[in-house]
């Protein structure tokens, strides 16, 4: 189960199209910027926040073009994001997918704006006021987005691992990074979703442990394929988190701890789902997906 | 007219407070990131868009305290670029209102960050549900802060700034850049306030033709100050824009076309509000305050 499902080769196939569009109707009017945009937009990736936002209103019964522009918004956060950290001041990444990062391809400062103006983009997408949502709904996008990525969430924890950086962590620490980094935007994927489905409050809060669980699981994997994978596989440099005097699950459990850790996570994360009145099937391939995948 | 009128301190006072309750109300869990935030955001400066807000909110009848959010929210974006922009791959800026830059108070990594979170907190504080505006409301403000500070408003500009840079660059692209990348913000904080007064669109539409002209007039007068004020005055080098090899009003239209085309502006501004039935006094001082100010 390490390959893309069917159903999740159509998400990918689903959003790289509409964030396409979404780059082609902004007008020309700055090309350079636009190109960068679409270079930290466009080339790629697991899309794996947008899956969670599809595979979510589809077990709920969400029409799928209800959820387009929310799964675009998450993707536009997590681009922005990567072009921002992989800046030389951040963690000064040249390789990204295989493809040189947006700092590289272009410059620095329209880096720094791309990034920037791809922020401002997934609000800008969640705020389209010829949505089918009603305006409270929508709403609702706009806050859990904006608390998943700013300082609360994504963008505190990219502080928090900053400040860990050539320091000894322990794992609660890490845990809370990782819980914040990645965690919030993940958990946001699919709470979208189940804020558009109107779902109750205790499954929406199943669904966020389901959530929080692949989600730690995700970067659990992330640090074992740093050490164990190569570069033209992963796209990016071995190795690079120990270069970079990183805190990871194998340098503190070991590599077969962490690999227990990740199992132990994909355990919790399927427990969530069974106790839904759902077929969550998607979700749970996905889950087997982010422990079982090898880039 | 060069200073604040009393009103405009209060207005200025009130922006002030709110938004140092706003940081104080973050969690601690990022001091370094927290107090970055805190310097890019409460070092002051003239507030003139959270002024322009609660002037027009003024003007409109509506209750301040509506509008106390939106202020902090088009403050926060306007931070955000200013951190940004002081960053060595864009202005290299070290002096900013007479402080160090938030780059040089910290360091280059937290200053990207703190801009990335202080935009995040502006769509946060417009989307807070707590709200006594009705969400299509909110959802609307959403729209229009997006709008104005991304692709096709500031950042967009800022691009078009940077693409400038050591070109010639004649007086229709000049406008182009900063209707884009000042002017775009200022519009929009009269208009938040035109939205929650729902007024009707060709007044709406009134506010725009006065916001656009004196956000012309304020960077007409802020070319001009580069070359006729002093470091200490400006609270950053004089002479700057020459040095970063920009286009300015001065440069196309000599000192004194400038100051003709800053008066112009302003006649244009004047002449709009007074086609609105409203006692417009407040924003008729803030224009002429914004051709007259010597910092």
């Amino acid at each position: 189960m390490t390959n893309l499902s069917q159903s999740q080769a159509a998400y990918q196939q689903r959003i790289n199209h509409f964030l396409r569009d979404v780059i082609d109707q902004l007008p020309t009017q700055s090309n350079t910027l636009k190109a960068a945009m679409a270079h930290g937009l466009l080339l790629g990736g697991k899309r794996a926040r947008p899956f969670l936002v599809y595979a979510t209103a589809d077990m709920l019964g969400v029409p799928l073009e209800q959820v387009d522009n929310p799964a675009a918004a998450i993707e536009c956060i997590h681009a922005y994001s990567l072009i921002h950290d992989d800046l030389p001041a951040m963690d000064d990444d040249e390789l990204r997918r295989g493809q040189p990062t947006c700092h590289i391809a272009f410059d620095e400062a329209t880096a720094i704006l791309a990034g920037d103006a791809l922020q401002t983009l997934a609000f800008e997408l969640l705020s389209e006021t010829n949505s089918d949502l009603a305006p409270a709904i929508q709403l609702q996008l706009v806050q859990s987005l904006a608390q998943a990525s700013g300082y609360r969430g994504m963008c505190g924890g990219q502080a928090l691992d900053l400040a860990a950086t050539d320091k000894v962590v322990d794992l609660v620490q890490l845990e809370q990074i990782h819980l914040a980094k990645t965690g919030a935007l993940l958990r946001c994927a699919v709470d979208m979703s189940a804020i558009i489905a109107n779902v109750d409050a205790q499954q929406r809060q199943t669904l966020q442990q389901f959530a929080t669980a692949i989600g730690l699981a995700f970067q659990v994997q992330d640090d074992i394929l740093d050490v164990t994978s190569d570069t033209e596989t992963l796209g990016k440099p071995q190795g690079s988190d120990e270069a970079a005097n990183k805190s990871t699950y194998p340098a503190l459990l070991g590599l077969s701890g962490a690999r227990q850790k990740a199992d132990s996570l994909l355990k919790s994360a399927l427990q969530a789902l069974q106790t839904l009145p759902y077929n969550s099937q998607q979700l749970e391939v996905f889950a087997h997906y982010i422990v079982d995948r090898k880039y």
